[in-house]
């Protein structure tokens, strides 16, 4: 008898539903929430699909690792925030912006043009009062049915969680950032 | 008085600490595991590092999005698993095939030509008393110091966490699968 578990000879059941798109939702306090969707992304691209990612934080102003291979892939890509809050000299000017990045990304979705919408980050605008939860989950809910979706960042309302058929919460077991350890080029950006 | 909470306007303490390498573990039964890794290696590839990815479960036998767009982009990539256990016909052979993936992989993270290594699924062969934990974790923190190590796969085991600077639990909440969904090309694979 070995003191190890063994590894699985049966498989999962046959899938019993065929899909055409789904929601996806990366939350939690941990690593891994924006990876994780740029890691689907790669794979988009390699179905063919056409991808758009909306960031709702990230701001323009510097490009991050996975935008600058992400336009390589010919992925459309919208950086539409004002960076980290604690720097904003305007708030209202701040979420202003973030309001003109729903407004945007909404269209995107409803235009299906893309397979696959990531919306990065939107759950903190959601949080913070500044779009309104409701219309972002019709919107999603309502979309077009080939259009596949994936939100990310901490805190994601009940409601948009409800619409997911797929919810990962990223729990920080540890975090180089609590460590002391700052972020690194080639990891975190 | 909004009922919503304020965003924060103070950043994060700086780093106190600035290391040349890292090691991540990304764990749990929730999806996420290997899309937040392959996410991590587009900017790795975007920081111009050389990266190696070495799958312990996934064959050769079909190509995945991740690996497609990974070669595109010039990532070494060895998928050397025997595939799903429950498909293996001698399941004596197929550990013996991960025994020899893992003494690939590790002389990958001795000769240090890659400044990022992936070890994708590696920790069911661990679980599964088919490689040696501890030759794993000491291998790893044996490591050339500008090697970083990202590990994934549930049930990760004590002594690799601990030698971990950032382990995600990701936490299924819901997943697709579960749902009778089966897997999709573009968001799975």
């Amino acid at each position: 008898m070995s003191e190890h578990p063994q590894p699985p000879t049966q498989g999962p059941p046959p899938a019993r539903e065929r899909v055409r798109s789904r929601v996806l939702v990366n939350t939690g306090e941990g690593k891994g929430k924006s990876s994780a969707a740029f890691g689907v992304m790669i794979r988009a691209v390699a179905a063919g699909w056409r991808v758009a990612v909306v960031q709702f934080l990230k701001s323009g102003r510097w490009k991050t690792g996975e935008e600058e291979i992400g336009r390589r892939l010919g992925v459309d890509w919208w950086a539409l925030g004002d960076g980290f809050t604690w720097d904003s000299k305007d708030m209202d000017e701040t979420e202003a912006i973030a309001r003109e990045a729903w407004r945007a990304a909404a269209e995107i979705v409803r235009a299906g043009e893309h397979r696959l919408v990531i919306l990065d980050e939107i759950t903190y605008p959601m949080t913070w009062g500044w779009i309104d939860t409701r219309e972002v989950v019709e919107t999603i809910r309502d979309r077009p049915p080939h259009v596949s979706v994936i939100c990310t960042g901490r805190d994601a309302p009940a409601e948009l969680r409800g619409i997911a058929d797929t919810v990962t919460e990223m729990v920080n077991e540890k975090h180089a950032f609590d460590l002391g350890i700052g972020a690194m080029r080639g990891i975190e950006y």
